[in-house]
């Protein structure tokens, strides 16, 4: 199962791969900027888990929905995540050097073509639903896109930022958080999206009321688990096993649950997100296993 | 005419307040955080002329398109606006302190903030297209998304601004542009959108072939108009008539055909444009003056 499973993301990695250089092959005609259309490569191609695609791919596949759909929606919430990961990389954000083992985007190239490349590729993620290359359906195509917005805005991804940065006291105040801000916040800074993978998965496998449901609460759970085991490789993870900067949540005061709680408390709550991501798919029975590998997967990853 | 155009726009602007202090009032439930949607309202709430607006809305009238869905996609494409102009105005971009007589956001706020914000209004604009509100057909919210989405990206906007900023020799080569460097440049950095905006009139009218082809040559037309009259500004005009910095881009060696030509022939050319324009607007009789008289509004305008 768990060889299958790495298999099986390994290969939607590819062909979300395969996607998202045809999108940028698109954008040559008419002729984007190079330094601009270079900078969206670097931060975009050959890396990552593409766990967002991901679930949408395998939410879709579980409901018999359309497999060309699924990958175009993966490749443009990938597109929202690279640019969320390029502006919270920088200086006046979270300043950080390193990202998926290279340089960070502003220091690979600097910070204006930064900001560009992520305002490039949030306007490349919707282009990419509403073009009718992601199916017949323009109602499929306006859903996704307003999921997608919702999910990456200000109450959802954007929002969940300025909140972690208000937590840090950037801006005067900030201070400790307590459980249910912590939980708000992250729900909001990375929940929404990870969620938001598993509702356009949903979407385009036409799920009913009970199914849709069942999905967002499992898409919910999965998302708050990511979260936890994140801020325990921050604590824990080698900077070389991650590709990135650990150990500086706690420099920066930072409120997670791991440093609210300690490491066994927040592992104990990490178990009972996984079960109930598992116990929520009940319905789909063993059509739904490849889902569940995801959900351990996202708990258990060292990277 | 002139009085009766001043009082159209006006209205026009008033309206489309109402419309974006609306979408504004529906991002604080769920809670968008106090700070981000402070420094939206700040940058977008009661200021500019509103004109990507009034060409979304006067030519969606021209053609007996609905005046709500027009409303909505004017409100949409100003929150593109208003992000760009907020993203380009950053240090590490144009290091602009002044932007309609007010402090610049990261000035009023910080740069994190100002980043997020832009991020925001992003998301906010497709959100407020795709949303069912925006009227009953999907393919209609689909295309206006998409539009939107090519005119704010790498080969419309925001390439606009990455092939600026090269152009000032950001990036070590730089150098003098010719004309035709010039006119593409403005095309995808200011062109497009006010293009967009003339365009997502005409899809909400639903303009057969021969009307959109006209009213794409007026809007690129308008476009070009629109930054020459802008160079003109920069050159002649106070900053206290502006309300933003002036003579800034002589200083940065910016190429703009009033630099490259002189006024005399810029003004030559943008009356030539203006003409253009009017003549695009022939088989719509004079059911086209408030668009006739918008395009000598941008060409004459003394801010």
């Amino acid at each position: 199962m768990n060889t299958d499973f790495h298999h099986r993301l390994a290969a939607v990695a590819s062909e979300i791969e395969d996607v998202l250089v045809a999108i940028f092959d698109v954008a040559t005609d008419p002729p984007v900027p190079a330094r601009l259309l270079n900078a969206m490569r670097y931060a975009v191609l050959g890396g990552g888990k593409r766990l967002r695609p991901f679930l949408v791919v395998e939410t879709a596949r579980l409901l018999s929905g359309d497999s060309g759909a699924a990958l175009r929606a993966g490749a443009a919430i990938e597109l929202i995540h690279v640019y969320s990961l390029a502006h919270d990389d920088l200086p006046s954000m979270d300043d950080d050097e390193l990202r998926r083992g290279k340089p960070t985007l502003h220091l690979a190239f600097d910070e204006a073509t930064a900001i560009l490349a992520g305002d490039t590729l949030q306007a490349m993620a919707f282009e990419t639903l509403a073009d009718p290359a992601t199916g017949d359906d323009p109602t499929l195509r306006a859903e996704l896109v307003l999921l997608l917005a919702k999910a990456a805005g200000g109450a959802g991804m954007a929002g969940g930022q300025m909140l972690d940065l208000e937590a840090e006291g950037r801006f005067g105040e900030g201070g400790e958080l307590d459980a249910h801000a912590i939980r708000q916040l992250q729900a909001m800074k990375t929940g929404a999206i990870l969620s938001c993978a598993v509702e356009m998965g949903a979407a385009i496998g036409r799920a009913n009321a009970q199914q849709y449901q069942a999905l967002l609460t499992y898409g919910r759970a999965v998302g708050a688990a990511f979260q936890i085991a994140d801020d325990l490789l921050d604590v824990e993870a080698s900077s070389a096993e991650l590709g990135k900067a650990t150990g500086k949540d706690a420099g920066r005061g930072k409120g997670t649950l791991v440093s609210l709680w300690g490491a066994d408390k927040a592992r104990t709550e990490l178990t009972r997100l996984v079960d109930e991501a598992l116990h929520a798919l009940g319905l789909f029975g063993e059509d739904a296993d490849v889902l569940r590998a995801a959900a351990r997967f996202t708990a258990e990853r060292r990277s």
